[in-house]
């Protein structure tokens, strides 16, 4: 095989064989990869017995920060797929390591305002981080400025941080106490992620990023941003599982934020598949400012069609 | 008097007197200026029914769309001052306008989708244009795209225009909705007002224009402004009450609105009262990106107190 100065398809028995000598490690975007929404799709389980069966080691990374990696896990369960949480880095855990660890936050005495849901509190928890905000009922309730609890009882002083995400419960009691706290110059801003929109059942739906340019802009702040593609949550990555970034492929189903991190984070090989948003131009249009990928295929499950 | 080049203060009797002299048609903001809230500020009744005795012609210009100018003649009327709803202009009201007369949509014919509060739909309803969202309380319960009836029902194609404006109300459900009709390029984009935060009872709370930014973000585009500072909504004002700019003072609490829509909207004066947020400090800066007005005063009452 000739590798040519463009994207190579993965197309043929030789060029997937490539693929997998080349690195011992893939790192898998999830939804749009390996499934939509509830439908995993064809040859996934398949495919990724056949990178284990050639000793390869695998991660998943997704900016969905709604679930925890113990919920990622049980979903890879119910398709019959086993996959432990340690092999999972969604963009809530990747926060709340970076409040940990870049941030210097200390579990057990500082608090973390949460915009967002569960997939965020429970990271933090595990990391021994009281949170506030998130599911707490109060917050459903209508937003009265003088009879919410959040005000009534004073901010708490503890909290040192609002971590940001998507929040399918977002309301105004919700933004205006999340505005409240970002209003204090020492309580630090963290994005999950900043997607503007992301896909669901053919719908583009407001992301991650849409829900935290609100809050964003009525602080006038800008937060750290945690997700792919940002360099904080490769490099918690590699520092935590100890990897050689010329041995790992990042696989993904989008341009600008999978293959972007793949890329940016200098990471060996990339593989666009086309099972998401992309589209095979968009893989070998050299006209936009996105990267482009090393390798690209009509979907991932044709690495174990073209093997076998 | 000696007209000095910065910003006069009305602090003796001659130069009240040469305020009143120089306009016969002052234009106020309302919260700020008139009232905090529910509590009306010193003298207010009295300077009004002043302006009034000496032949003046009132108009009352808000960026609030949650209430109505029938709901706002209402809130005067609890003060004990009478004030036409046709004296009023509120950035709902503006709004309408702008759908009616600058985006020629046809009333009876078509609709407006309202991300915002019954302020906006009401006016739209007086104009004959039916309206979609706001208030509808299928819109209160949570988002499933399966079975939103939004969705299950299909877009309505006869909706032409989103207004957004600010909605204590918001959640997941108006925002997902309001993104699938900015989804279609045909769908035009206003918003009322683009203020990021506003103040109440000593609190910033999240304002329109933060809101707006979610759906603006999640769909990559500008809305069309209508309120404050914007030309579309004086020009509306001037036009509808065939104004003489040079004889208009617009009276505000706040530089970068208020202020700044009397200048660039060569109104011939504006005056900045410090009962809102502005300080006499900032009244005075010239080193900021705000213009300065040409009158300033403690208080709008002073007026009363200075002339008597």
């Amino acid at each position: 095989m000739t590798q040519s100065n463009g994207p190579v398809k993965i197309d043929s028995k030789a060029v997937a064989q490539t693929l997998l000598d080349q690195y011992d490690t893939f790192l898998f975007d999830c939804d749009g990869v390996l499934w939509l929404g509830t439908h995993l799709l064809p040859h996934i389980k398949e495919t990724l017995d056949l990178l284990i069966a050639n000793g390869k080691t695998l991660y998943f990374v997704t900016n969905n920060s709604t679930k925890s990696r113990a919920a990622y896990a049980k979903k890879f369960a119910s398709f019959g797929v086993t996959v432990s949480e340690d092999q999972i880095f969604t963009s809530g855990y990747a926060s709340a390591l970076y409040v940990r660890d870049s941030l210097k936050l200390q579990p057990g005495k500082d608090k973390v305002w949460v915009f967002g849901e569960s997939g965020i509190a429970e990271e933090l928890k595990l990391m021994g981080f009281d949170s506030l905000g998130c599911n707490d009922p109060r917050l459903d309730q209508a937003f009265d400025i003088t009879t919410s609890p959040f005000i009534t009882e004073g901010l708490d002083p503890s909290v040192k941080c609002v971590i940001a995400g998507l929040d399918t419960k977002v309301n105004y009691h919700r933004l205006a106490i999340t505005l409240q706290y970002l209003q204090q110059p020492d309580v630090k801003f963290v994005a999950t992620n900043i997607d503007s929109t992301y896909p669901n059942k053919g719908y583009i739906l407001p992301g991650a990023g849409s829900m935290i340019n609100c809050v964003a802009f009525a602080s006038g702040r800008e937060p750290a941003a945690c997700g792919k593609p940002n360099p904080n949550m490769l490099n918690a990555i590699v520092t935590a599982k100890n990897l050689e970034r010329s041995k790992c492929c990042m696989v993904g189903d989008r341009l600008n934020t999978d293959i972007r991190f793949g890329v940016e984070g200098k990471l060996g090989g990339t593989l666009l598949v086309l099972t998401g948003i992309e589209t095979e131009k968009n893989a070998l249009d050299t006209s936009g400012d996105h990267p482009l990928p090393k390798y690209y295929a009509d979907k991932l499950g044709d690495i174990y069609e073209l093997i076998n």
